[in-house]
């Protein structure tokens, strides 16, 4: 080990979420000059940082609004000051339909539908209350998750809409997750194609029957390479490529083989509790302090180590070349494998510079999954 | 479907954390009242329910005090009136240690130690801050975690703690975390004997050196029926008899092969938001709304019934016989795989009674893993 892992941010106590604010910053306008360069407009997902600070970051980059997959994402980012907004999943029943009507008379509301009742009680409730909602019919483009399947589904949903007299039709989303982190940049490049064609027989479908959409949305980091060549979505949805982690960073972005241009700002800074056998350091971080539902985090500039979870409160460290190096007291900073399902576990970001905790930003939207 | 699936709590938005408030109390006084004529302590732990009210229930069912695994849960603790507490995880480092004493001015606090580095630090912080602490030696019995290895470690740190004059040796831990959720009761029963032999060693070092132990702690859900037969253990310290999960339901709990004779009171309330096909329904809970790392959720009253994490945010129902029977806006009713880190996504539980929500209980330990 070396001696600078031991000093980690002494006065932070742990386990903690770090964010490395200079590379959040370079990460934001990577992205968005990219999206610039492509005559693309972003509109990033606020999904994987839940930071109403961030997503100001981000708009003062250039990005045109923001996507929440969530009512309560977007009640987080309205009661900071964030006024146009895409839902990015369907908002059904009354209880949901009162809060969305809420937000619609504060700010530009847009919501995604892929059923017709649904559209029909978004489109009572908006008459009644007087408020404008942008509807996003949603097509399933491989994703097996919600939207209509590909073909004149969404034609005839946007004729409900548009018929309604009381709702806008905001666009079409294809929106293609499972894709995002196939490593392979030509299998992803040949996915995100296929979800394309996809669209493309619904959005046929559309211009045949005479009706204008506004905005074509999907995308995210991992497709984003791909997005702005193809050039068939006006608007793109990243949201990973803020904070990235373990699993994009091994994922290639290009057909050559190289890597996200991306940094990795994100880390879980934890410290050795125990020390129970040479070659065993136990950290204070488990399933509670970082996800695991897309594996184990990688130990950074540690490439010799491995962290194996330990149970809610507890991981343990192990050499699998060479010697431990770690004591009582020593500190790691570990790289999530998914951030989204990460940051959700955390209150704040110890927000540092140059080796210096400096900030704390809110994470506001954590757990906010109503 | 059953039309009551439709109806499940209509008031109730979703995702939402829902407790039966009858059967808590019920799986409360079940094993408090085991525990009771085994004549042997209960001192549950709060890392899976995270709640002071339900805290407050244990005690007044008669448990002798409160095991925390982080000084954040404690700190709730103490903030909500408890008095008696066990930390059962090591307290490294001064930025925690300064922690630990301030709640040591406030209330009876035990801590567990393995480290003769930390117990230094801990005694000479204490004799400092003239605060009492209790110091129960960790032995690894078989978890592979923290603890020292079986034999004379642990009598060499308890002579460290009373030759310090300034800490107070409270007791011996040995936790088979392991073992708790071994399906097979045979299986379980050898392991948690095994682990009972590795303690014993240790035990018997410190009689012969003469070190009385006044408690002798460790146990959980799954080995409270072996723990109370063997009797080794003064206090056991299980935490998810609680809650449960569908992880523990499914473990023998006698060698007669019989289930644990507690209910399930937790589960995650969800809403369909789609129904992309015939035979699939999305739901509006993800791995941000159930927790992944032990597996998948069940579908409470529906074994015909399979759920597929679909992201962050969404699952997906699928009929494994017969007819899916959901539609857009239904409610299902799942349980989770593993409470402790489902609790720990969220705020509160709403609690319910003859199907009828009737309470919020604040989950106020929720995140706090420091």
């Amino acid at each position: 080990m070396t001696p600078a892992m031991q000093a980690l941010f002494p006065d932070v106590d742990t386990p903690a979420l770090m964010l490395d604010s200079t590379q959040v910053r370079k990460n934001i306008a990577l992205l968005q000059s990219r999206a610039d360069a492509a005559g693309i407009r972003l509109r990033p997902h606020v999904k994987a940082h839940k930071s109403s600070h961030i997503a100001r970051l981000q708009m003062e980059a250039g990005a045109v609004g923001l996507c929440c997959t969530k009512l309560g994402e977007a009640e987080v980012m309205v009661a900071n000051g964030h006024r146009d907004l895409l839902i990015t999943s369907p908002v059904v029943g009354m209880l949901k339909i009162e809060r969305l009507l809420q937000l619609g008379r504060a700010a530009s509301i847009q919501v995604v539908a892929d059923d017709e009742l649904n559209i029909r009680e978004l489109a009572s409730a908006a008459r009644a209350a007087g408020v404008d909602i942008g509807i996003v019919i949603e097509v399933d483009v491989g994703q097996g998750r919600c939207g209509v399947q590909p073909g004149p589904r969404a034609a005839e949903l946007a004729r409900h809409v548009i018929s309604s007299g009381a709702l806008t039709l905001a666009g079409v989303q294809g929106y293609q997750g499972g894709l995002q982190c196939t490593p392979l940049f030509s299998e992803r490049s040949i996915g995100v194609r296929a979800a394309m064609d996809r669209l493309a027989m619904s959005l046929e479908e559309l211009r045949r029957a005479g009706i204008t959409v506004p905005v074509i949305t999907g995308g995210g980091t991992g497709s984003f390479p791909i997005d702005i060549e193809l050039h068939q979505l006006t608007e793109l949805q990243p949201g990973s490529y803020v904070t990235m982690d373990a699993t994009y960073t091994a994922t290639e972005w290009s057909a050559a083989g190289s890597g996200p241009p991306l940094g990795q700002p994100l880390t879980v800074l934890a410290s050795v509790v125990s020390r129970p056998t040479r070659d065993k350091a136990i950290v204070d971080a488990g399933w509670k302090a970082v996800s695991s539902d897309a594996g184990v985090p990688r130990v950074k500039d540690r490439p010799d180590l491995r962290f194996e979870f330990a149970g809610d409160e507890h991981g343990a460290i192990v050499a699998m070349t060479g010697k431990l190096g770690l004591n009582v007291g020593d500190r790691v900073e570990l790289i999530p494998s998914h951030c989204d399902t990460t940051v959700n576990l955390y209150d704040k970001f110890v927000v540092h510079h140059a080796g210096r905790a400096e900030a704390i930003w809110p994470i506001e939207a954590r757990g906010k999954s109503q």
